[in-house]
């Protein structure tokens, strides 16, 4: 419950607010590969992260995934609590990147806190704002960037992420963050294996050269 | 001054506030194909359209463009007003399409406004979930559609928007909407040509087979 009072605006919350927000939020674990969130009928909540690492996503109907941003501890996610604001009209989905512990805000207590707390609800815009901006910075890469580009940006994303240059990662679930096939995938490593960006074992990809990498992903 | 009440949640505002807006907006109109916002400095505030139509893209540091999303009369533009929210963290160029007019109301202002007033606030929050709503619909055509998918739907949609299947518009700006070059849609609209989908000639297409076209957006 301590955790619960380092959400960002507590100070600024009314007691009976803090009140509400505190008795509402059930907190829940999830191993890493869980589900959290899928369908645009579960209306789960808003989300803080307590510990862990959610990953939020879309899937196309033929099942290709592309991640939308991911969430660390004391990240808040407000696109699973979509039923909260009318004009969301997308659906994402949200699994445990590792063992996750958060809390859960459902819908209804949100909508209704907001409603009444400035405060609030122009902390909620902020939140908003800054999951809008992430995923502009997903649309410009998108449009703008060849593949050799964003994969290796990935990359260094997944190692300071993860704190290591070996990835215990697969081809196919980059594939899925990427919003490629794990083909595609696999021919670029071994392009950057013959450049001596990377070296692949199985189940791994090792970063050798983090300058390369670097100065490809900005060239 | 009488459309400045058509101001979605005018009736929700206090008279103070009321007042606040109304003196605070100011009418402007700018004519077909100007630029109304541009640079991340010019932090030009909230856009209440009036009368005709403007376009919001983003740019490549090539040059490149694609579009965002289209404003239409009584459509709101909040993300020209970026300075009122910190975490924006992106930038859009907005232009006229047609001879337009608009309300700007200027973006200290209204973040002020928004600070006191829990329903201006909330509103806010609605408009931001709709423009994010339209960036993820767009980031799903450009993930998962083909590119003669795409410019199916969007001959489509401009004949909507202009109410008549004749569209003047060249290829190169197609290619602007579309976030592709002007070759691809040039070899695309040859192709439905010969599909028996359009009817080309020097800066017009025209729309010949609109429910092939829908079914190809749909494929």
């Amino acid at each position: 419950m301590d955790f619960l009072r380092s959400f960002p605006i507590w100070e600024k919350l009314q007691p009976e607010e803090r009140e509400q927000l505190a008795q509402a939020a059930v907190y829940r674990e999830a191993p890493k590969g869980a589900m959290i969130h899928n369908s645009p009928m579960d209306c789960l909540g808003l989300l803080f992260v307590q510990s862990g690492q959610l990953r939020a996503y879309i899937l196309s109907d033929e099942g290709r995934e592309i991640t939308i941003y991911r969430l660390l501890e004391g990240d808040i996610c407000l696109l699973s609590a979509s039923c909260a604001m009318n004009s969301l009209r997308f659906d994402i989905a949200i699994e445990a990147e590792k063992d996750s512990g958060f809390w859960v805000v459902p819908s209804e207590i949100y909508k209704g806190l907001m409603a009444r707390s400035a405060p609030l609800a122009n902390y909620t815009n902020e939140i908003m704002a800054s999951r809008f901006s992430d995923v502009m910075w997903l649309m410009e890469q998108v449009m703008w960037k060849s593949m050799d580009q964003r994969l290796a940006a990935f990359l260094l994303e997944e190692a300071a992420l993860e704190g290591t240059g070996v990835l215990p990662i697969t081809h196919e679930r980059i594939g899925n963050h990427m919003g490629t096939a794990r083909e595609v995938v696999t021919r670029m490593l071994r392009y950057f294996q013959s450049e001596g960006l990377v070296k692949l074992a199985r189940g791994t990809v090792e970063i050798v050269d983090f300058a390369g990498l670097q100065a490809l992903s900005e060239k």
